[in-house]
């Protein structure tokens, strides 16, 4: 049995916010030993004054930006900018967020989330005396399906697979290729009970005690996928628009050569 | 507060079982309106008798393939295979799956998994007189990111999106491009309690009643990114090879119309 329950009484969350004593005081003597607590970004953001001018917007979104993925125009002229950012998460905008943001401003993603969460759950232990998990969620679109899902973009003190692979199922055969993402499925279901739309940025999972343990855990970076083992490093468009170059220039390498100088 | 658990007492599935019934049975009375009943796809594939013989399993990979979207050989010389189904889901071996199966075969996925799930919704609510929703759930990798959840592949009676479009955020500004996938967020949640090594392939989440309707509501296939909206519709590698063919086509069309001739 899994118990998911939002957290009443977070204030409203200003930069310098103490998030461990608004954590503990809004679970008041709740919270056991266990227990894995959903922190939604936002208010880890917002507490770490990632708080720019929402006039920088774009700016920001270049800042966050390391690699462009893929970039999408849109009927209506909206364009859709699917990036890599500094912490190696693939989404649109960076993860800059202008909802449920002070008017005129957005908000940056944490600067390193699994730091945070660490923070998080090693204030959680030592002020509560229960050795708690932490997740800093944030909400992604994904390839291929419409709609989006909270993900795990910040990870301590909790397993982010569950790792079945040296494990066999029902039949003894061996779990080739299956390692669950459970720090996404936490995420996922903290959301169901969050909103998006109401003031509940912390849930509480009960009933995965097994997922708990040390602070020093890989967090949730370890999620990331590596370039290398990417098949979908680069947008459909902008792969196809490189390969065309690329095959043009090897086809015709006087004429490409000629046109390059003509460029310069 | 959201309440997740799972089913005990599903015995072996075989083709043809009453799932229906064995479900009924393994909840007793505790079914109640609102609930949402999450069933592996793998129980209803074998309800449905879609076995086929493992030594059968590339050609049923291909038989269940409608695009292949990209392709990568590990340095052992593993084949992966992402490819997009009949049914519209991007996964790894069109979902044809050799784990957990009698010995000697594997098992395809539900041939109309909404439909699926509409009977067996109906069902329960027929046989129960409660108003339950149903969501068929099968694990898939995904972009970007290491490892797989579960994910909502069927659905019937209950809102695939939670649609707040409309809607606005605290601040009252329009929450345009939020549309929390809630079933997959569900799915997910359900997995936390399911395993994968054990036989517990249905699980009961309680607390979100405003999720569940009609049975007529749009199922999981509404969940497929159509290929149009689809910034990943090809592997980057793929893709690229597309480029570049068509680049030195372009570039040189002599030659490659030459080249044409020459291998008709």
């Amino acid at each position: 049995m899994l118990q998911v329950r939002a957290l009443s009484g977070i204030p409203e969350v200003t930069p310098g916010a103490d998030l461990v004593e608004m954590i503990a005081d809004a679970a008041a003597d709740t919270l056991e030993d266990g227990d894995i607590v959903v922190v939604t970004s936002k208010i880890v953001s917002k507490a770490e004054g990632r708080i720019v001018r929402a006039d920088d917007r774009d700016d920001a979104i270049t800042a966050e930006t390391v690699r462009v993925v893929a970039t999408r125009t849109s009927e209506t002229g909206h364009v859709t900018r699917i990036v890599q950012n500094r912490l190696g998460i693939v989404s649109a905008a960076a993860g800059v967020d202008a909802s449920n943001t002070p008017e005129g401003t957005v908000l940056l993603l944490p600067e390193d989330p699994d730091a945070s969460a660490r923070a998080l759950a090693a204030g959680l232990r030592a002020r509560l005396g229960v050795r708690v998990g932490v997740i800093v969620s944030d909400t992604l679109g994904r390839a291929w399906r419409d709609g989006q899902i909270d993900h795990a973009i910040g990870a301590a003190g909790v397993h982010v697979f569950e790792d079945l692979r040296g494990g066999t199922d029902a039949e003894g055969r061996p779990l080739i290729v299956t390692m669950p993402c459970v720090a996404d499925e936490l995420a996922a279901a903290a959301d169901l009970v969050k909103g998006k739309a109401s003031r509940l940025p912390v849930a509480v999972v009960r009933g995965r005690a097994d997922l708990v343990g040390d602070l020093d855990l890989p967090g949730a970076r370890s999620i990331v996928r590596s370039l290398d083992r990417d098949m979908f490093r680069l947008g459909t468009d902008e792969a196809y628009a490189e390969g065309f170059a690329a095959g043009g220039a090897a086809a015709n390498p006087s004429s490409s050569a000629q046109r390059e100088r003509s460029v310069t």
